[in-house]
């Protein structure tokens, strides 16, 4: 396959910034591939795109310059620090393809965003003949999003947009925009996305795949790998705190309490389901400006064992999220390109390893999904 | 299956005294499930002999009684305060089938010993008139054990026992005497046991599975679960410190720098066979008294993620070695005694789940040892 | 000195029952002087009462035994578990003396309320000959307390409260009750307790001394001890966050927002006072039912160093509330009592080593604390 | 006071040039007081010379360049990326004092060494024209010096140089080259330094004041602010287990079981010091490359309170050590030279604040320590 197009939903964001400017270390020569889940030795060859030969573009609200965030990301220690003004010229050639603006979810006329937005995706497939786009949305979380009837069916929603009323937040938007210019989508955020039975169904229409839900970079993918281990073993879960530490963007977004709520809810889901009854304890997320890019997880586990022996487990995790996402926002838009090149169309529930809550999939077990994803892989994506 | 018998090598020790007083409990409806693998609800059922039903007895060099055994647990907090004293009776009883007396490896008449404890475990399931009898080595950790032509095959170790030189440590004693009996055999420690050429063609000859070594329940359990998941995100871990806190006989034991030597060698080679390259970092077992029958073991690892940005994890375990044991000691004598009376001889790689250094086993990844065992007991661990 | 009452608010609590049961464990020779403060080899003599010469008494609105209570915490591990059998017949000598009801904010008829609790001290005092009694306040932490003019004065007080407007809560009943019985107070807990400037009016008016708020038994404490280390080293605290959590009752009453925000309150000053100039970071009071009477802190330090080096500190605090509060309420109840007599009246910042929140002090720093108690003690607690 | 010197032997290490650049920075107003104990606000003024006219120059056994260095150290995350090549011109200027060479312990002209090492402090005293100069010993940590009765008294001594035996290590040439030229010495590191009577002698015959041993700058400072805090509680300490990962040359020099022996040596008297009752747990010195510059600390507290309740305490420390070193020598090299000129002579026991090993203190307390510092300071360092 050749000419495969990323769109990021928020092109200028620490993710989507460190995801560009890897991609163009990869194909500089200039980075290695730690943190390709895809290109681990012995990873079952899917015919994926190469990362060197992927074409982005974008959406985003501000227009601060890439080169200018890249600097700043080195800045915070997540990319090394002469590595921006080595891919200068490269970054502006990226900048040509993003657009200032996008969806922000309070327009008065939806219909013309939404058009406005499709044929933005459209332009770039077009301008760069590529076979096909993956829009990936790395915005800021949103708010839970209220439900609404216009949400239940196509026609619905688009008797509503045709009215002149927005009923999508702007996650849903991109995710509608990428299904009406026939790309297929991830969500790699807590936002509701294309989690709406109206989405569902113009994925169906428009034949293109997609996943989603919140990219799984840290406590929770570390909770993954562990649950499963009390569950084996039996070992009886009393309480599983969890404080998370955030600097940076994210961290500030989810400061707002509205907007931690979609996340602790995709966050909070995985231990009783994995271990099959309720589990107490607290999940926090603060947003301390001083950590700067990194985040801090402290999860504090009791647990019992044979005649009801009290013990306990806990973890540190620090790392730098931009770092720890970029190269799955990589991987995951060359699986779904393959998987839609491949004839698949609807949710994809064999990338659930990527996500803390994963589209379709029935189990959280880390080590199960891994094994689901390889192969799906071995099969081509289809 | 009725009629299965344990015998504990070291059976006043405190993993081996729990496992009695649990299972004790287990049948006098005191005690829950918590810790055994093949009681977690949807384990495969593969008709293993009830934990109430077992029947114990074994060797050991010392004489305190189980009761004061069980009682000092109690005063750790190992088991529940209360609990000996009802079990009095049924402790009593256990009391009677234990010989002290056993291996130490320094015996001037090796064939008399080694009769000798063949003749105790013999005697023990005639008296009991038990189908089968499984022997459990869970005496103290001994030092490496220099190799030895006598080793090599079985005409050769007779040869040397009948000729008056015991070539075999206390540990591949209680394996040979098993194999002798025609017992299945479990090692649980990190000692030669039955790894030797001429034990396993011993075994052979007698028909009888054995498995080992060194019951993973900690630090090792843990690093089991979250090798893989840096493995799988293709996360580049550069450091794996381990500092392991022990109080209790076992502590005591390894502040042997000799006999940890055996225990460091089990835990260190999982991290570099799971991630496929060496990794540096220190690996401590410390005796600190004040612990009691606790467990403490903290790792520190740091790890580069895409564009080499620096990331750790680190993690603290506490917990009681014996609780943790003990189940899993029941859940092998179990496995290895339907498998004897399935047919099956020799080494059982499918029981590596439960072990640090899994005999004749191919992976170090829980997950996937998690699956093989439940295959191995849906099809009647035949 | 001798007869010395020590009247408990909240008398079969946990931190009450620990300090009762201990005091009796002490004087029966069955427990060593680990935990209290004045008995250190070494500190200054300043003829203090014995512990072992305390007499006990107190209210509590429940009425469950003190003996089951202390069986309770046997249960929990926070004392040994035979202890309270063998002190059977002493602990139902000090149940005699504790009256079932107290002040609960709510009553129709505060002055015939506080006439009711004043009387019972006074009884106590009069019916075991004592010189002096202390009152201290270990119940339940309260929500804040909103400001009302009649706490201004102490004739604006005796207003409202002979004209049937109940304006103090529970705490502040106690602390009235000590004073108008001319009984010494201590407040344990963040409630408000005599922080109020009639009470002062009235504490001076019957010449008593009185001490609070809230025990450093925890996390504070240990935040008491590196805050200064920071300072002194001239290391820049970016931020300081902290996650506590609690079981028991404390950890259930705690579980109310309101009741945790007074707490908080006391736990967030003492960084940024510290260290003079303002520390960023969440501080969380979250209850786990399933940690029992243990609590666990775990706090994230971030700081900077020359050249703007970044650097973090964390530390895991696991501890039993009670059994760190209990020597410390007798410790003050002898200083107090100590003081009392030696003509000491109004509050006594020179305890504020005891305190999150020390009424009268300035400084934090828990080494400047130390030593003014000690000054305090060897001068005879003038 | 003006024309204050220092002369940093192992000038090219980590320390040093942090120190050096970190000075600079202070110099040309790129950097802040954080980090300088005598910088914060409130510490008393003690005539100090100020950090930006100290003059720097220095042994070192390797010729890599200053700029070289500290650039190595931007990499590393110690120093911000642009200031090295900000600093340039005057790194260069620096360059031009420091010497290649120095003592390497094996000389066969013993008398000529140490003229050399004392004609090249001279000279760069005399070249700037100097008031004062203090010698700061930051070369790699020594293996423990066997004793030998030449370091008895300053006659043996001298009688064994000049009679061509090398009895001093390369640590104690540099003292003795100080106090011969007629200056003050601060010992940085845990190596034997100016402790010995021979040596201790010349400085009294020369009168100039020293200081040392072993910079406290992480793990151990930690240490000192928390024992305190067990013993002020009478909390008794059952063990206290460290774990030291270090990175950089510092690490790899500490990898030789012989240097650490020193460094442990001096790090472990701390605990048991301040508790008066010694105190069980293994204390680990360990390499690990891949920390780069960092290290990393975890402690492990066991603890009583009243009954016996079990407690534990662990911390985690992450920090640069040069970050945390450097303002200390620094500091370090003003207090000394500011003694010097007050006429003060022999050890300082009053900077025993920076030392984990501190000559002729006698406590080890953090908080004792500062205050006697700050006493110290508002003499003038008399």
């Amino acid at each position: 396959m050749s000419g495969t197009g990323v769109w990021l939903a928020g092109a200028r964001g620490s993710v989507a910034t460190t995801a560009v400017l890897g991609a163009l270390a990869v194909r500089a020569g200039l980075a290695e591939r730690t943190g390709f889940v895809c290109e681990v030795p012995g990873f079952p060859d899917a015919g994926l795109p190469a990362v060197s030969d992927l074409v982005f573009g974008g959406h985003d609200l501000v227009d601060v310059p890439l080169l200018k965030r890249a600097e700043q990301l080195a800045h915070a220690g997540v990319v090394p620090p002469g590595l921006p003004a080595r891919l200068r010229d490269e970054l502006a050639a990226v900048e040509a393809d993003i657009v200032t603006g996008g969806a922000d979810g309070r327009t008065r006329d939806p219909a013309g965003t939404l058009r406005r937005l499709t044929d933005d995706i459209r332009a770039f497939r077009d301008r760069h003949a590529l076979d096909r786009v993956v829009v990936v949305n790395v915005t800021a979380t949103e708010p839970p999003t209220a439900p609404r009837p216009e949400h239940a069916t196509l026609a619905a929603l688009r008797r509503a947009i045709d009215g002149g009323t927005m009923v999508l937040p702007a996650s849903a938007c991109y995710a509608y925009a990428a299904f009406e210019a026939g790309c297929g989508h991830v969500d790699f955020t807590p936002s509701v996305g294309a989690r709406l039975p109206a989405l569902a169904e113009l994925a169906r229409e428009r034949a293109v795949p997609y996943a989603g839900n919140d990219g799984k970079t840290g406590e929770t993918l570390v909770k993954a790998a562990l649950a499963p281990m009390f569950a084996g073993r039996n070992l009886r879960v009393g309480s599983w705190a969890g404080t998370n530490l955030l600097g940076g963007g994210d961290g500030a977004n989810l400061a707002d309490p509205q907007a931690a709520a979609s996340k602790l809810d995709s966050k909070r889901r995985l231990v009783a389901e994995t271990l099959g009854y309720p589990v107490d304890g607290p999940l926090h997320i603060d947003y301390v400006a001083d950590l700067g890019e990194q985040k801090t997880a402290w999860d504090h586990v009791t647990f019992r064992g044979f005649l009801g022996a009290r013990m306990t487990l806990q973890f540190t995790w620090q790392g730098y999220d931009s770092a720890l996402a970029a190269p799955l926002v990589l991987d995951l838009a060359r699986l779904v390109a393959t998987a839609h090149a491949a004839g698949r169309a609807g949710p994809l529930p064999e990338l659930a390893y990527f996500f803390k809550d994963p589209i379709g999939a029935t189990t959280h077990d880390l080590a199960a999904q891994y094994d689901t994803l390889c192969a799906f892989a071995a099969r081509g994506c289809r």
